[in-house]
């Protein structure tokens, strides 16, 4: 790996077009996302400007997607107020300390995954436990902004607690603020869902007008403060407004934070950044997959890692790939790394000259901007989608969107990772086996419940469809038993393994005992179809040594040699082996 | 199922003789277990004599084991005063209400999950994670038993701290009491090693001798109490003995616990319940095949369900089936729980009129029983069959023992199950892949990596073998990208399903963005050999739709529909397919 990223070492002129127009659209879009996601992580807005610089350059070092778009993004700031929350009073100087130490221990985990190639870890979220764990955060999203857009007090302990409080709490809320806020969301959620129908029937050519459709937040904002700017209502009628805004960047230094508290950090900091990495690759795999580009999980385990310190030596707070900015920067041309740089240098111009700007921004604004943007993150395609394929993993979808609304955001994505690892070994406990038999005239055996199928009498095939391990191993005991005792007349039991693709010490322990309790009761257990990797080390066992005679390439080999080699008891010197057909 | 168990109406009195013999043995047996193991537990020597009646009763009538003898055993003794130490002094009555608790809280769980046939669940302990948990209480409790067997005082906070006080505390050991309790120790260790065979050479019967060396704790039990009474070293030497034992069982009455205790409890009784009911339900079915009997998983849950909840009703603690005795009772002839039945009423008349008997019975002697008993209990052999077999296993099976001995019993059986599931899901995560080709001359397909086999220009078949689910969905994913880069001259992608017993949804999920991905770089997706089962339910998806005309049902046919379609770049009108052969 040289010094400089490939990106940047083969860089063409040609990109840079693309590069620069990407870079300002998306600062376009950052500047009311940082501002609206650090509200929401419980943050003064200006620290989510100081997020949307250094990470960005960070993660332009250090990541491989082309086009992702890092930065506050709505989990992670939800993420951030759930995890700050029982440790620090939201706005105290401690909560800021340990909203930077949560983004250092972030991205240290991170880092430190991504040099140990722990990239594959990401992979243990189930796709419906993710959906669910966003859609949940999304809801929980916008009912904690109810009280921001409409200027009303409610209690933020639950869901439950929030929702019935509403009712008697709307008569008491602020008339300008609840006016500017459904205001700005009934004009975001037009724009979403007509703008760029309007500016395409208006002529305009239809990327730009998907673009220009995506700078409606932008809009709402510059109305928002000229319209409190202009009629003075933070003074006449409580508009709550951003205020003041310092200009510059914190000077680089690391909170002081104590180590009870650092202590408490690391759960959370954990799942931000599992979540977080989550999101980042799925989003950046979905757009490198459009361009036919590659992303490495663990180099972008280095990336959002990086960028995450980044964010904390500048006074941020958890940082990674947002899902509507990349897809953003991908339509609008970036090309390369490049025009997060430029973001960021923008956004650099931003935060030492034009904070002035913000002061008359409305939280209401930018309480339906979040409104906005996470609704589009509710998804019920994949939960249909699940619910018609497999209702386990419907089920999963549903108690971790439960979990998370009503136990809470951690409490939720730990209750998803439970159901999909419960689901997962449910599944593999319960295998799939047939009594197989031969179909006539052929050397393919089917299942003799299903097909019509010769068997030899005295001989039980049975295929196991599964992996054997510790939760399914005595299933196979159990059935071979059960088998035995209805056919009293059972010579050999030979089992085809062509589907089992592990052995674990547990079932190689259930086979050697069973080899021996059959054998104790004169029956012979056979094996045929062993896959190699199985083979190779079921050789060196105890079992796989007495029985090495009796391991059958193919089933057919086995029902050959069986009735080669056995005087049944109805044998009238046919020629044919003595099949049996049934059905 | 009738009121009468099935072992009842069909009682013949040719197996009368043998349930008495087992039930005589079983009971010298148990008499100095069940006190010793209600020591252990923190308990009064008698509540051992309680939990030894009505529990054998209660197993009898719902059980399915002939042979399990059941009482107090060590691990759950252990468990036992592992739970309730943090909760009540040892000795105090809340100990005991909390005890009895304890009982009526684990029978419950486990008759409940008895009627929701939920016996499946003990097969989610791995044999390794079991061996590394018993043989970790057994040195736990060994350890624990130092002080009474030499009359020292120890701590007994942790493992680390007991054995490094002891060096320190050895000298002011009790030596009468020691010297009792290290006699008793090597006359039992002496007595399991060499007695049954020293009787066999004096003319003794084979199976009689085996029988005797099993009663030597309650020979030892015996002689330490003479020694005692006759000495009167209890008052001249300060050796602790079990001292009054009130006569008569307990009047049945439930304790009361406070609701707060009884949260508290539940997590230890969940766990005492599933250590239990595996111990149990693998004894017993060991013994049963041994006499081709069968084992109801479903059923043992209602009989070790109902011990327990009898034990609550009569003062009892957790009990369950024994190893060491269900043994003996197998070979000393018991034919049915009529043997139980019989040691039942034998220790009921022993707490009706002997207690008295065990006034001089010294604590050495007992903590001398249980280190041999629990001795026996450690495995060294499935660690070395692990270690040859599978290191993984063998991983999970030490850190399991580490957990035990250093966090606790609760913490290292918590431990374990998290190491299977982790194991279980680390292997199925790297699913072993590979690219194949015809062996020439043939229609079985085999990988090029390994063997001489030919390919078709342009067509990648690759056989995946592993089941297809969230934690490896990517993992195909990316080996599927990888192929299309190096092989830039792919038109199609044939995945080989044979051994994919399961799709979970996250893994649809990807394979249909796959094929859309694929596909938008003019390279086809197909399947052959897809199972039954999964095939059924792919149809009704949108990708199986959309694929519906590519899944092939042989690798062959896929192969053959390949050549015949596809005109190739190097196509020179030769007759045979185009094969390539590759090595």
């Amino acid at each position: 790996m040289s010094l400089l990223p490939d990106w940047l070492r083969n860089y063409r002129r040609a990109w840079l077009g693309g590069d620069i127009t990407a870079g300002l659209i998306v600062t376009v879009m950052l500047i009311p996302q940082s501002l609206a996601y650090a509200m929401l992580a419980g943050l003064l807005p200006q620290v989510g400007l100081y997020a949307s610089v250094l990470p960005l350059f960070a993660y332009a070092l250090f990541g491989t997607s082309m086009t992702l778009a890092v930065g506050p993004v709505a989990v992670a700031s939800l993420m951030t107020a759930t995890a700050l929350a029982p440790i620090a009073a939201a706005g105290s100087a401690d909560y800021v300390a340990l909203s930077v130490m949560l983004a250092l221990l972030s991205g240290t985990l991170l880092f430190a995954a991504g040099l140990l190639r722990l990239g594959f870890i990401a992979y243990f979220l189930s796709h419906p436990v993710i959906s669910g764990f966003i859609s949940g955060s999304a809801v929980l999203i916008t009912i904690g902004q109810l009280k921001s857009l409409l200027g009303v007090k409610l209690p933020s302990g639950s869901v439950v607690a929030t929702l019935s409080a509403l009712p008697a709490a709307l008569p008491n809320a602020n008339p300008v603020t609840a006016g500017i806020g459904v205001s700005a969301l009934l004009f975001l959620w037009f724009a979403r869902k007509y703008l760029a129908a309007l500016l395409k029937a208006a002529g305009m050519p239809g990327r730009a007008a998907d673009l220009a459709a995506r700078l409606a937040p932008m809009a709402a904002v510059i109305a928002g403060t000229a319209y409190v700017a202009a009629t003075g209502a933070d003074q006449t009628a409580g508009v709550s407004i951003v205020g003041a805004v310092p200009a510059g960047l914190p000077s680089l230094a690391l909170p002081s934070v104590t180590w009870k508290a650092t202590g408490e950090l690391l759960l959370p900091a954990l799942l931000i950044s599992l979540i977080g990495f989550v999101e980042s690759v799925s989003v950046a795999q979905s757009l490198a997959l459009k361009s036919g580009q590659r992303i490495d999980p663990n180099r972008e385990l280095l990336g959002i890692g990086a960028a995450n310190i980044a964010s904390a030596f500048s006074g941020g707070y958890p940082v990674t790939g947002g899902f509507a900015r990349s897809v953003v920067n991908f339509s609008a041309g970036a090309h390369t790394p490049a025009a997060g740089v430029i973001s960021a240098a923008l956004m650099g111009l931003v935060i030492a000259g034009m904070t002035g700007w913000f002061h008359y921004l409305p939280h209401s604004v930018l309480a339906a901007t979040i409104i906005i943007a996470v609704t589009a993150l509710i998804d019920i395609d994949t939960l249909k989608e699940a619910w018609q394929y497999d209702k386990a993993d419907a089920l999963s979808l549903v108690l971790t969107f439960c979990g998370v609304l009503l136990l809470g955001v951690e409490e939720g994505i730990l209750l998803g990772v439970a159901l999909s690892l419960a689901v997962l070994v449910w599944r593999s406990s319960h295998p799939h086996m047939a009594v197989v038999g031969r179909v006539p005239g052929s050397e393919h055996f089917r299942n003799i419940d299903r097909h019509k199928a010769e068997t030899l009498p005295g001989l039980i095939a049975l295929r196991v469809d599964e992996s054997l391990y510790f939760a399914n191993a005595r299933m196979l005991e159990d059935k071979v038993e059960t088998l035995v005792r209805t056919h009293p007349d059972t010579v050999c039991i030979l089992l085809i393994m062509s589907a089992v693709n592990q052995l674990d010490a547990t079932a190689l322990g259930m086979l050697t005992e069973l080899e021996k309790s059959l054998a104790a009761r004169n029956i012979v257990l056979q094996f045929s179809e062993i896959k190699g990797p199985v083979l190779d080390r079921l050789r060196s066992t105890p079992l796989g040594r007495r029985m090495k005679d009796r391991i059958f390439l193919s089933t057919h080999q086995a029902f050959v040699a069986f009735a080669g080699s056995h005087t049944l008891p109805h044998d009238t010197a046919s020629e044919s082996p003595p099949w049996s057909l049934t059905h």
